[in-house]
């Protein structure tokens, strides 16, 4: 999410979410913290979203909701229908939200906005070209040069290069692959070896792969339709993408083609496509559930090939490697990206963003889009480019960056970081919260219940002991018991009552007697009542 | 690990252990279940080790502890060093350790041993030729077929071939890279690019690795010296590796050219190799420590570069990330496998497998060491080699193999499976204790303490609540008190007096109320005490 001021109004490029990294324990989804924006709702002309992909839409919903609706949303055909899918499940109507084709201009305050049009793995994708005060500012979105794209629509390199020869002040440029060497592959490849594949196979043929990566989709129904097959698509959210896109032109299968899932066993295996969600082996997925012989209508056996056609991101891989070899155990051929040409990247490597360098010539450049390293790998591009190093930008979240007469650094820092959606809660799990997770996880939790008469001061029963997630043995915990019948005689004898001060001696007597037995530190609550 | 038995006596190979996944909640090590063999101790002739990883031979001291010192244990040279160092470790001495150079063979009851010399990513690594019984079982143990070794001892292609010629029964057989198309390039292919590498740098050059990765360190060493850079070994595993490689002629590093870490400050960055532990991103070792700026002695600033030479494991590549990233943002150059060839597996490829079926022609394999993925990959190579898909085993922990006059089949299944070490714990902790440390990790926990009078049997007081973990706002937490209070006077008012009964209505009605206001299934535990 960036926000792009000029005379004091603001356009927003992207509203995007992330997805908790193992760390993040029971958290849902992961939000930008939009707070300095939301005191300054009243100065925001537009939102632009550059692609449909939930890093780049997904917070939509929830900056709508905290920071109120802009005067207008802009968009590809795509985008702003798989938004309005999207806002429509989360009750958000009569948002104003307008297709805006690559091209055509349109004023915002004092802004001019244009998109250009650029390849990726979602169709539909395009760059900013944004004009305030005399300046021009290019933002690629997410991009690959890709030359053979499925649809046919190119990258805009004449565009691009049109308004290098213009004069580009600022470039905002993505940097996924920004440390990967060379060109990555057209989208075109894997079809390719689709048409390799597939042909030989007589089984059941499964292609899991991203919910919205509708060219993938169309090529794997072009090459099995081919070949006689009928297709099912499966999972909800790759269901929804693909009615968006054939209604909106952007899918071509025709309605003889798609059986439902309850069709399939009447459908011989070798007559089946099955596209479906799971290619990150997420736990409730249609391809995890296949996997792991949990699905009501689909199960794979010998002679059946999967392919997953999408590469883990980075914390997933050991859930992709379980879905393959649960899918091996049951006798499938799982064809994936590190032994077969079936996922091309949907970003551009370093020759690709050098020739973006080329053609837009920008004065300054600031890397978006990807860690720091992939940041500063694209930064050093810029500078092979020709662009000074002063005139390069590394921000990081919550930078502000000023563009003055040829000079771009940064000016100020704002509040930033993330917002956690845990349940239905939206940003209320503190950090402490979750460092009491991380305890917990690690070595469960300990609960000390200990009652005092109060008439004399006395403690009535032996202290009760509940473990849960502790690994401790009997003996251990009737130890850990005596233990604390002991502090809390010592310190009654003593005349120490306080509830407060009782329960800090039992916390430390007895977390250092688990300490000193196990070496793990469970957490420890104790509980003293007085009655 | 892998139990060889013939007339009633037994050989072991390998004692592995595993390191926990992220799943493994508090987990420090994962090893086999060795119960099975516990009662088989007296018939254990001795123990093989085929290399010194700690995949191979990490639970050594456990199987020692848990089964009792066998008879005798072989390994090589290094093997046997590092595997003496480690049981010193664990105060275990008086061990019957004992070197077997390759080529020699030695009784063990009724087995004949031979070890074979294999190239892989460690010294002194082996293959293992076992016969007994009138049968020859070749087990390959990790392997490549490096023709270019950094050391010059290659794979024993020729010792190989004239088992082929004598005849294998049984061929188990490294899978780890079985999926994986052509042949892993050589060690050397570092060194080199070490070579290239090094020269143009003035600052720190710091080269991360596995500690055991003794022939890496050694190439690294070789360029910095000729360059006139002083090494630094920094990390306890790899100074310990280092110096045992260094007793036992397995690597050669001059006196004269290593440091101590206090000394570096005294030393220009442009005179300086470091080789450190961390390149899996583990959290308190020397590179992790030196990226968040955390180290005693060791910084790094723009100007350095920093080799990551090595590969993540499954798993730690979000950790691996985090590292490179704060050491961009430092200022250094950070080299990795994706983008410099600083890397090369230990394991042969599809072709490298291929050259082992041909050079030993078993009549019957058992794919081994690998995710099932890979061993049916290598299942594929034997089929494609002519072994018949009879004479292939895909067996799993715990399989029982039988072979028998040119059968080889599954013929029973014994306890098998992991065990866990848990702090000082060995296999104390059940599967119960991990679900509940998932629960805890996800939603955290909500204790409800409530005492009762006994005398009349009410209420005494309004319910306590203790939350850890759990994101519930104060208003939440107050209306869970009053239900919980609620639910206790209809009780009690109902004679409802048992206490498990009180606490089984408390924790049903609370979890429902949390749930219908946060759609989150904290833990429960509701503590009823009668006063």
């Amino acid at each position: 999410m960036t926000a792009i001021e000029a005379e004091g109004r603001i356009v927003v490029v992207d509203t995007g979410l992330m997805f908790p990294t193992a760390d993040m324990l029971g958290i849902d989804l992961v939000l930008p913290d939009f707070s300095t924006l939301r005191d300054r709702a009243e100065d925001i002309e537009a939102i632009v979203l550059t692609h449909g992909h939930e890093d780049h839409v997904g917070a939509l919903p929830y900056v709508l909701r905290e920071i109120g609706v802009p005067p207008v949303i802009y968009g590809g055909l795509l985008t702003i229908g798989m938004v309005r899918s999207k806002l429509d499940e989360h009750k958000l109507r009569d948002v104003p939200l307008r297709e805006l084709p690559a091209g055509e201009h349109v004023g915002a305050g004092p802004f001019d906005i244009e998109l250009v049009h650029m390849a990726h793995s979602i169709p539909d994708a395009v760059a900013l070209a944004i004009r305030a005060d005399g300046k021009l500012l290019v933002h690629t979105g997410d991009y690959k040069l890709d030359h053979t794209p499925v649809d046919g629509m190119k990258t805009d390199v004449g565009r691009l290069a049109e308004l290098g020869n213009e004069g580009v002040d600022l470039l905002l440029g993505d940097s996924t692959n920004a440390e990967r060497p060379g060109v990555t592959e057209s989208e075109r490849v894997v079809g390719e070896a689709f048409r390799q594949i597939f042909p030989l196979r007589s089984g059941r043929i499964v292609v899991s792969s991203f919910a919205s990566n509708v060219h993938r989709m169309q090529q794997a129904v072009d090459v099995a339709v081919d070949l006689g097959r009928k297709v099912c698509i499966v999972g909800r959210s790759m269901r929804k993408n693909a009615n968006i896109a054939r209604n909106l032109g952007y899918m071509n299968v025709a309605e003889d083609v798609l059986v439902k899932p309850d069709a399939l066993k009447e459908l011989p295996p070798g007559e089946q496509l099955i596209l479906c969600t799971g290619s990150q082996g997420e736990p409730l997925s249609a391809l995890t559930r296949i996997a792991y012989g949990d699905h009501p209508s689909i199960s794979v056996e010998r002679g059946d090939t999967v392919v997953i056609s999408a590469k883990p991101v980075p914390g997933n891989e050991l859930r992709v490697h379980d879905s393959i070899n649960r899918l091996a155990r049951a006798g499938a051929e799982v064809l994936h990206q590190e032994i077969a040409p079936v996922h091309v990247s949907g970003h551009g490597n370093k020759e690709e963003l050098r020739t973006i360098l080329a053609l837009l010539r920008p004065r300054a450049v600031m890397p978006v889009h990807g860690e720091f390293r992939m940041l500063a790998a694209h930064a050093e591009l810029a500078r092979d480019a020709g662009v000074p190093a002063s005139a390069i930008v590394l921000a990081e979240n919550g930078s502000v960056v000023e563009l003055d007469e040829g000079r771009v650094r940064i000016v100020d820092e704002v509040e930033s970081g993330v917002t956690f959606v845990d349940g239905l809660s939206v940003g209320d799990l503190s950090d402490v919260a979750l460092r009491d997770r991380r305890r917990l996880s690690e070595d469960g939790v300990l609960i000390i219940v200990a009652t005092l008469a109060t008439r004399d001061g006395g403690a009535v029963a032996r202290p009760e002991l509940i473990a849960r997630g502790f690994a401790g043995a009997d003996e251990l915990l009737e130890e850990t018991r005596d233990e604390a019948a002991q502090v809390l005689r010592e310190l009654l004898a003593g005349d120490v009552a306080e509830i407060k001060l009782l329960q800090e001696h039992l916390h430390d007597s007895v977390g250092q007697l688990i300490y000193d037995r196990t070496r793990r530190r469970p957490m420890i609550l104790p509980v003293v009542i007085e009655v």
